[in-house]
């Protein structure tokens, strides 16, 4: 197995296979500039560019790591993005002496990843939310519809998704504000004011399109995953009250707003091709511009993790994988485009909450309680049907290959009360 | 009355009252840069400020002028930007003879509106379109869900709103694809795939955010007109039979992503003080958080015209007023903002459909011919249910004033068949 001059541990989630891209800024100073995370060291990819050791790489020598986003980077197309990955793999192979044998550019090029701040590594314009999970969008259909009618007679047919708010979207670690907001509880004669009851997590994976269509050209299915820079994951933080009383008829709007977070380390598409898997069958077959050739999914192992204000460390309350989307990357972005709609660099689409079959594949409270029916009980007495102030959600996920994870870090984010600020 | 030294007609859109903002570029070629309308003319700012002509306006001497959208001037605040617009209508004043006798710049400032392209004034972050005329969302329930249930519970208690796409927004004069996608006639088994057969489009007026708030700092219904920077029109073009199809239970997405028109000159929100109106009673009352002390509604005539590719001259089909709208624009912003939401300058917060009681008032083919129940007939034996290709919609709105109009000039888009390309 190839290996780093970098000391990895095995259980690291950025090993030389994975090599994820972010923007950061060391704790001592200086601008934004663009990185990859190798075991607990960031390598400045714009010290590297000015010193040439990138070149002749199409992406060299044009200051496209010393911006404040990915977005110039991920503009480029799949053949770019691929050769400065083995640029960049090559530089840091135990084997290769250039980068290793230089200390005085070791010393400059990293950067342990406990004295840099990671920033949000994109600028997105559009933020697309998916409603790709079969198990997710049954549960939730049965416990607001009831089980007859759970999936509504679209879903099958094409990847239900909606516009969400991208001014919104936090980096891990900002804290999150309860929103406050209108809701009416079942048994009141008139809405309510007042701060959100019912705030929940989504665990979700995000893609983040690279290469951009231009309006009217619609990317086929079988093209579309050319169009994929990388993977985060993202927490869709949600205010159930205030989103059931406010989304019909036209969908979620203040219950989703006020935050989304998303984990600070892009992993490249081209990291997973090694966990490429089936996904679900899909039955009724979908039409021919949302039919993929080959396997579409990917065996991404997720987690979520609560940690109340009196508990010691987080407790693990779901375990998912992003293998049991119905609806595939590829499909999403074929049907998000087949009306003419144009995608750009930096454009993130989510895959809406990740759920599998069992109860404790559920990725949201609502699911994970049945609508509150179902406590959950954590250590030291704690018990949740929603989130409670304080209350940390941490979320994770890896590709577990033979010796070594392709991981993406972690999102994590402290809900705070009404009333303190947020951001 | 107030006149300027440039020759404006008595039903021009641009009087000396007006001094709406544009971004454009000369025919003759040059950077895009901001420019003022007035008359049939375009002043020039990037000229101005380039010979201290603006001086000592806050805006004035930062290169504000000189760039490709107008978010950098939109994101100063009120002050700066009503110090501008009496810097510019001093500048202009048939009195003032600064530059009505220099004419070596005159020459220089002054461009033909008939020899300049206008682009797209805004970069906007985000387009969020709401759902505010009591008449539209009570004719689509209407059609939808019998005349009992026409308005949802929530809609009298808050201005129904949903996140829309930015990236598909176009500027005025852009051809518009007829968008393919799947649609399922209610007689038919399983969906369909193909061309649009329902394309409509929604006469709406588009409020652009000026200075933002930060994330988790809602701002108060009172104070919500101080981050409206201008007004816009809005052709939020609609595929009725992909969008009811799709749009449970998440909301409207390829249905309306296609495209969104807006028209090129941004109206100053301080233009539009003498046509301040009292909006449609309210009752209920709103929330406390709701409820805006005087009146937020503005009296802006709105027109849509149509014409066949076999038409000599387009032809009014509808006539409507912006002060129909029952929730108005600072409720909407006070709505928005009340979860903690940030808005950013150069956000676009669409109104929905202006629709008023009368027939002829309706801002939407589907209201227009009640579900295709009641074609329009045309000039010439044409007659229209939805929009067919080659057929151009054309929106134009106007304040009148005594003896002057605050215009928008217009939106106008041309519908392309499938294939043809888009954008």
């Amino acid at each position: 197995m190839v290996r780093s001059f970098i000391h990895v541990e095995p259980d690291s989630h950025f090993p030389l296979q994975n090599l994820p891209y972010g923007v950061f800024r060391p704790r001592s100073g200086g601008d934004p500039r663009v990185g990859v995370a190798i075991g607990d060291q960031v390598l400045d990819l714009a010290v590297l560019d000015a010193v040439g050791y990138l070149d002749p790489a199409e992406a060299a020598g044009q200051g496209l790591f010393s911006k404040p986003s990915l977005n110039a980077l991920m503009a480029l197309r799949r053949p770019a993005w691929s050769e400065l990955r083995q640029t960049i793999r090559r530089l840091l192979d135990a084997e290769e002496p250039a980068l290793r044998d230089n200390a005085v550019l070791r010393q400059a090029a990293f950067h342990k990843q406990a004295e840099v701040e990671l920033l949000l590594p994109v600028e997105i314009g559009d933020y697309t939310d998916f409603y790709a999970s079969r198990d997710h969008a049954t549960n939730v259909g049965s416990l607001f519809r009831g089980k007859e009618q759970a999936l509504m007679p679209n879903w099958l047919h094409l990847p239900v998704g909606y516009h969400g708010r991208a001014s919104s979207i936090v980096i891990s670690g900002t804290d999150v504000q309860r929103p406050l907001g209108q809701m009416k509880p079942p048994d009141a004669a008139a809405p309510l004011f007042g701060p959100c009851r019912q705030l929940d997590f989504e665990l979700e994976v995000g893609c983040l399109i690279g290469t951009g269509n231009a309006l009217g050209a619609p990317i086929s299915v079988d093209d579309a995953e050319e169009y994929i820079f990388g993977l985060v994951l993202v927490n869709d933080w949600s205010a159930r009250d205030i989103q059931a009383w406010e989304y019909q008829p036209l969908g979620p709007f203040l219950g989703k707003n006020f935050a989304t977070s998303i984990s600070p380390w892009v992993v490249p598409f081209e990291a997973l091709e090694p966990f490429r898997v089936a996904g679900p069958a899909q039955e009724p077959k979908p039409l021919p511009y949302l039919e993929q050739s080959g396997k579409g999914a990917f065996d991404i192992r997720l987690e979520v993790q609560l940690q109340a204000e009196s508990m010691k460390e987080a407790e693990c309350i779901a375990e998912s994988n992003f293998r049991y989307l119905y609806w595939t990357m590829a499909q999403q972005i074929a049907h998000h485009t087949i009306g003419g709609c144009n995608l750009r660099p930096g454009d993130l689409l989510a895959s809406g909450t990740v759920s599998g079959a069992e109860k404790g594949t559920r990725g949201c409270l609502l699911e994970l309680t049945w609508r509150g029916s179902d406590p959950l009980k954590l250590a030291g007495g704690e018990e949740r049907v929603w989130l409670e102030d304080s209350d940390r959600v941490t979320m994770t996920g890896w590709c577990q290959g033979d010796g070594y994870r392709i991981g993406f870090g972690e999102v994590t984010g402290r809900v705070r009360p009404v009333g303190q600020g947020g951001g």
